[in-house]
C-alpha cells in the first residue's frame, strides 16, 4: 500500500553518493517540498471554471487509493454533482486491433467540429489471464490529444474493475463539471469491462473488424447484446466487400437478441477510421439515437437505473475497502491465504475468521 | 425477502372456503407439522454415511437464505470438509442448444461405467438481460436421473452470481462428504457463470455446435480461453463434416491464445451426445488430462488457487450480507433506491448516508 515516493528504496538510475551536503532551509525538512494541496473549494472553483489542470489534479485525487485523498476527492465529486449530468455519453469497445485509437481520434475530430469539449476516457481492467493496456500512449490520438478542447485521460491502474470502473465514474462526474458536454469512455473489448462501461453510458458503439481471417474476433454475444450500434471498421479498399459482408451478418445476428429496452433498433454500418470514410454516417446515428431516447424517457430512465447500479457498485466497493483496510485484517490477511494456498486451512474458515476478527474490531474501534 | 410458505398471500388453485373444521389435535398448531430438523450432528453422520435423503435436505439448507438455516449449514459444512476433496470436478458449458443435457446424461452413464457416484450440480445465474433455465427439468437427463448412483441437483435460485456460485461449492463439499467421485457443474453458455465454474472444478468442458447457420453461436474469447478440451456436438449425419471443420478452425482459434499454466494443450474433438459417438475418446482425454496435470502438480495447485480465490469471495460475500440484511439497512434502502431512481438523490450520497448508518449501527450493537 505503500507509495512508492514514501519508500526507501532507490528504483531509478544508480547514482554514486556525493559528500553530505549541509541542509539549506530546515533539517528536518529532508524531501524537496510538496506543491501545496488545494482545498475542496479551490478544486471545484476550478473544476467548474474549466481549469484543466486543476481538473488533472482531481481525478488523480480520484484515482488515489490514500485514504487522505479519497476524503477529499469524494468531498469534490459531491460538490460538483450539481454541475455535472449535462453530457452525451458514449462508451466505445472493440477488441485489440480494431482500430479502436485511430477511430477515437476521427470521432473525437468529428464531434469536436460542432463546438463543446469532448472527454476520453477509459476503463482497462486487469484480465484474469492477459492484460492489455489502452489509452497508455495518449500520442496515438494524434490530432485529439493535441487538440485545446480535449481531455484525454488513460485508465485508473489500480484495484478490481467494480474501483477502476467507479473511479472512471467519478471522473464523469468531475469532467463533466468543469464543462465537457461529450464524454468517450473507451474499453477493450475482451473482458467484462463493457458491463462497467455500459452502466455509465447513454449509447454504446461497438468496433467490430471484418475479413481478419477468423471470425472469432470480438463476437460475444454479451457484448452484442448491450451494443446500441455497431460499426465496422476498415471498410476499405479491398476489404470494403468483407466489412460489408460482416454488417449483414451483424444484422442478422442481432435478430437473435430480444428488442432492447430503449425501443431503438441497434444499427450496423460500415466505416474506416483510417481514412475517414462513413464517420459522419455514425454520428448522425448516435445523435438520431439521442433524440429517440430523449423522446421517449429512455435516457433519463437509464440514467437513472444506472445511478441505482453506482449506488449499489458503491455500497459493495465501500465495504471491501473498509474491511481490507481494517489494519488488523492487513496484518493477518496474507498469513490466512498462505494457510490456505498450502492446504493448511480451508477458504471457508479462514473467511470466517477473519471476518469475526472484522466484526469484533468494528465494535471495539472508537 | 419472506419465504413463500410465510406468506398468507395464495397463489395456487382458487379453492371455495368450505365450512371451518373443529381443530383434531392441537388448536394452537395451525400448519401441518414440520418434520424436526436434523441436528448438525446428525445432518453429518448422514451425509458421510452417503443418504441422500439428509445429502437432499443439507443442500435445501445451504441454499437457503434464513440466517437460522445458514448457521446450521456452515456447520455441516464445515464439519464435512474433512471428509472432502476426493473427486474429479468437472464443469461442462455450452449456449442452450448446444445438447448440454443429452451430453451430460450420456456422459453420465460412461463415467459410471467404471463405479463410482456421479453428482450433477448446476449454476445458473440470471443474466442482465435474459433468462434462462437449466437443470430445472430433471427428466431432460433421462437415464442418468433414474440411475442409484447419480445425484442430480439444479441450480440454487436465489441471489446473485456470486452467492449462487458459492452455494454450488458448498453443494461440492457436501457431495464429496457424501462420497461422491465424480461431480459434474454445469452452466448455460452465455454469461459470467463460467468463470466461477472454472473456479471450482478441475477441467472445464466447453461443447459448441457447428452448422447452425450463424457463426456467432458461444464463441466466446472468454469462454474458450478457459477451456481445458472443446467438444463439437451433433457430430452426425449430414453435419459430420461441418463438426469436424469446426473442430479444425477452434484448433486454429486456440493457437491464438497464450499457452495455459497447466501446460495442458487443450484438445479439440467431435462427438454425438444424441447417438453416444466419441464420448469414449472425450473421457480419454479428460482422463489423460487428470494423469498429467497430478503429475506435473498442476492438480493441486489449481485447487489451492481456487481455495484462495474462495476464501475472497466467501469474505466479500459475507460483507454484503451483513450489510444488506441489517435491520436499519433493510428499513432504508428501497427508499433510498426510489430517490435515486427518480433523481433526487445521487447514487454517492445515497451510498454514504447507508453506509454511515450501517457502520454506526455495528459499533452500537452488542
Amino acid at each position: 500500500m505503500e507509495h512508492p515516493e514514501n519508500s526507501g528504496e532507490y528504483k531509478g538510475l544508480a547514482v554514486n553518493k556525493g559528500i553530505e551536503q549541509p541542509s539549506s532551509v530546515n533539517p528536518y525538512l529532508k524531501r524537496k517540498p510538496k506543491k501545496r494541496q488545494l482545498s475542496v473549494a479551490e478544486f471545484v472553483e476550478g473544476i467548474v471554471k474549466g481549469d484543466i489542470t486543476i481538473l488533472s489534479q482531481a481525478v488523480t485525487l480520484v484515482e488515489s487509493v490514500k485514504p487522505e485523498h479519497q476524503v477529499v476527492a469524494q468531498e469534490v465529486i459531491e460538490k460538483c454533482l450539481p454541475h455535472s449530468g449535462n453530457s452525451v455519453r458514449i462508451g466505445i469497445s472493440g477488441v485489440p486491433g480494431a482500430g479502436k485509437s485511430t477511430s477515437i481520434d476521427v470521432f473525437g475530430l468529428h464531434v469536436l467540429e460542432k463546438g463543446g469539449k469532448l472527454a476520453v476516457l477509459a476503463i482497462d481492467p486487469s484480465s484474469e489471464r492477459s492484460k492489455g493496456s489502452i489509452l497508455g500512449d495518449k500520442t496515438r490520438m494524434e490530432q485529439l490529444s493535441v487538440h485545446p478542447k480535449s481531455f484525454i485521460r488513460p485508465s485508473p491502474s489500480a484495484g478490481s474493475l467494480g474501483g477502476v470502473a467507479r473511479k472512471t465514474r467519478e471522473t464523469i462526474v468531475l469532467c463533466e463539471a468543469a464543462g465537457f458536454d461529450k464524454i468517450f469512455v473507451e474499453t477493450v473489448g475482451v473482458g467484462q469491462s463493457e458491463t462497467a462501461v455500459h452502466s455509465m453510458v447513454d449509447f454504446f458503439l461497438l468496433i467490430q473488424l471484418a475479413g481478419t481471417g477468423d471470425e472469432l474476433q470480438g463476437i460475444k454475444r454479451g457484448i452484442m447484446e448491450m451494443a446500441d450500434g455497431i460499426v465496422i471498421n476498415k471498410a476499405d479498399g479491398d476489404n470494403l466487400e468483407r466489412a460489408k459482408l460482416a454488417a449483414t451478418q451483424f444484422r442478422n445476428a442481432l435478430h437473435l437478441f430480444p428488442a432492447p429496452e430503449s425501443g431503438w433498433t441497434p444499427q450496423v454500418l460500415t466505416y474506416s477510421g483510417f481514412y475517414n470514410i462513413g464517420v459522419k454516417e455514425i454520428w448522425d446515428m448516435i445523435y438520431e439515437y439521442i433524440d429517440f431516447v430523449k423522446t421517449n424517457g429512455y435516457f433519463e430512465y437509464r440514467r437513472n437505473e444506472q445511478s441505482k447500479y453506482w449506488m449499489y457498485e458503491t455500497i459493495n466497493e465501500q465495504l471491501r475497502d473498509s474491511f481490507y483496510h481494517n489494519p488488523k485484517i492487513e496484518a493477518m490477511l496474507l498469513e490466512k491465504e498462505q494457510q490456505v494456498l498450502q492446504g493448511n486451512l480451508t477458504s471457508f474458515i479462514a473467511a470466517k475468521s477473519l471476518l469475526d476478527t472484522y466484526f469484533a474490531d468494528l465494535k471495539r474501534d472508537d
